[in-house]
């Protein structure tokens, strides 16, 4: 059995929690914050495209901080951490500092978690220990802090996060990667028998997989929080062209000039307009979290990719305007939640 | 006694529609829409800077259409139509052949409105009626459909917007203005005696007192009423330089390739920054009609100002993203009340 530390059980954390104990091979200790008494009470209820309806499940252990879930002797020693939580600013710092009493010599770090360079500040801090770096295409959301609806299959693109590969040679971290996948793999048995579409995908070149599902996050995610909209809403808007179709663009003209050109091209843009119809009510994660009040990952959705472009001088009027905006946002969530305490 | 009529009694047209009967020699019939009935049944309420507590208030005849008040013989002809409701695009055709009916051969038309080339369909549909254009810097709002707390003073700049002068020669057109100018200041003796600020000033180059209101108009009431925040968060938003800065100077730039420069100088530009507190609670008028599920004023403020600088070829990222948001914002609100009914 390998012992996995799952950290932020969510809509994308909680399935893949689901399915690393499904696996049968893996034990998982679930970490929660805001859902940990909800979780903790009556477990989770999943109706789920790739696995059914599931009723009070609950991983092997759950716990309310990552302090608690320090191993104390060799062999409740973590295989695999799992980071499946938004990636904000100012949580980086302290969790990298909390993660060292989870990592220890043979511990693998996995990313569940959207943006570009999340992986930076951890090849930093934990300079011998692999990180996987995964995108999750799944279709799933919070119907209550323990309820999740799961719509759309479990379609993981996951591969190492290469670093420091004089001492820690690049086989290995890829066979540590292929290693996940395939208890991940495991785990979406059942699903991959019905056709569901799920599987786990080993990828060599994450970062291009981050940059293509960029063109969705980057531009859908952004423009509906900002006006409040659903995608197919935006879709049939007047901003369709001269907002999100430029912001694509803008954002495949960064990526190209960033070295990714083959994940972003015009076809690939195009697919990505396509697999959404312009009566989806569909309203993106940014948008939920804006509308209950949370913070929403803007700079790894959207900092990041513009530091590039100021870097690589590609012109995005478009994106650059969105993100100063949301910024105001952010900064209007910050201050009234500052004036209601 | 002058016959006026006078169309919109909102924030703008009530206190213009009292200063004028104030005056002693005007008599104006108003015709209201949405607050036809309010006002019928009780009057106005105004608590004004310039003309202290007033209860019940209505004027000489109150309306609720243009065909009710056609006069019927010669005496009953008006000698000022005066505009001043919101100018929508939809509204301006239906409103040119309405106007038909009110016009007389020495009827001259008054717009106390905002924006940019508004009296150009007027000036096409009467090529014989003088047209004075007004500029409005009261601070006055409406706190019920019959309430109206007015704040800052009545200053309103107004001059005649010259057209067909070889049949409408200059001198004749200034008079008129001079007219009206006289008829206001004459309803707002007692607040000029008292220093409020109050004073209709007659201005020979109204398009440039327009532009320099856009400077203020163009840029928080379109900001604000996109991030949904007062005057006072956007100066203190991390927006400040990145957005509200860079759109005043680009109102600015369109301005001066306009042929304007002299009344969007950085000194002035800086006077309209320094004029708006950090602390302001202010809430856009745009920015309350949005709020309302109102449509609002986009073209005459935005979209104007932004296809003058396509054709003069100004660079415009951030005003052209907000205006391009903004039509999104207000097919949504279209969207929703079509939904609705």
């Amino acid at each position: 059995m390998r012992n996995v530390c799952l950290i932020g059980c969510g809509a994308v954390g909680t399935i893949a929690a689901y399915v690393l104990e499904k696996s049968g091979q893996a034990r998982v200790t679930a970490i929660l914050r805001s859902n940990y008494d909800a979780v903790e009470e009556k477990g989770f209820d999943i109706d789920s495209v790739d696995h059914g309806k599931i009723q009070g499940w609950k991983p092997a252990k759950v716990l309310p901080s990552i302090s608690a879930a320090a191993p104390l002797k060799a062999e409740e020693q973590y295989d695999f951490v799992v980071l499946a939580m938004k990636v904000l600013p100012d949580t980086v710092p302290p969790l990298v500092t909390d993660l060292k009493s989870l990592i220890a010599e043979n511990t693998t770090l996995v990313l569940l978690q959207n943006g570009l360079d999340i992986e930076q500040p951890l090849a930093t801090a934990f300079s011998q220990t692999i990180i996987l770096s995964g995108v999750s295409m799944i279709g799933s959301r919070l119907t209550s802090p323990s309820s999740i609806f799961h719509e759309d299959p479990d379609i993981l693109k996951l591969g190492p996060y290469f670093h420091h590969e004089e001492s820690l040679p690049r086989t290995v971290q890829l066979d540590a990667a292929r290693h996940f996948v395939g208890l991940y793999n495991l785990g979406l048995a059942d699903a991959i028998t019905r056709n569901t579409g799920a599987e786990c995908i080993l990828v060599e070149d994450v970062v291009g997989a981050r940059w293509r599902k960029l063109l969705w996050n980057g531009t859908f995610n952004t423009l509906c929080t900002l006006l409040r909209i659903s995608v197919g809403e935006l879709l049939r808007s007047p901003g369709r062209v001269s907002l999100f179709e430029a912001a694509i663009h803008e954002m495949a003209a960064i990526a190209t000039a960033a070295g990714y050109g083959e994940y972003v091209t015009e076809d690939i843009i195009q697919e990505t307009i396509r697999g959404t119809p312009e009566s989806s009510p569909f309203r993106p994660s940014m948008l939920v979290d804006f509308e209950n009040g949370r913070p929403f990952e803007l700079e790894i959705i959207l900092g990041v990719p513009l530091r590039i472009a100021v870097d690589l001088g590609v012109n995005t009027p478009v994106l650059s305007g969105v993100y100063d905006m949301l910024k105001v946002v952010l900064w209007t969530l910050e201050e009234r939640s500052r004036l209601s305490t």
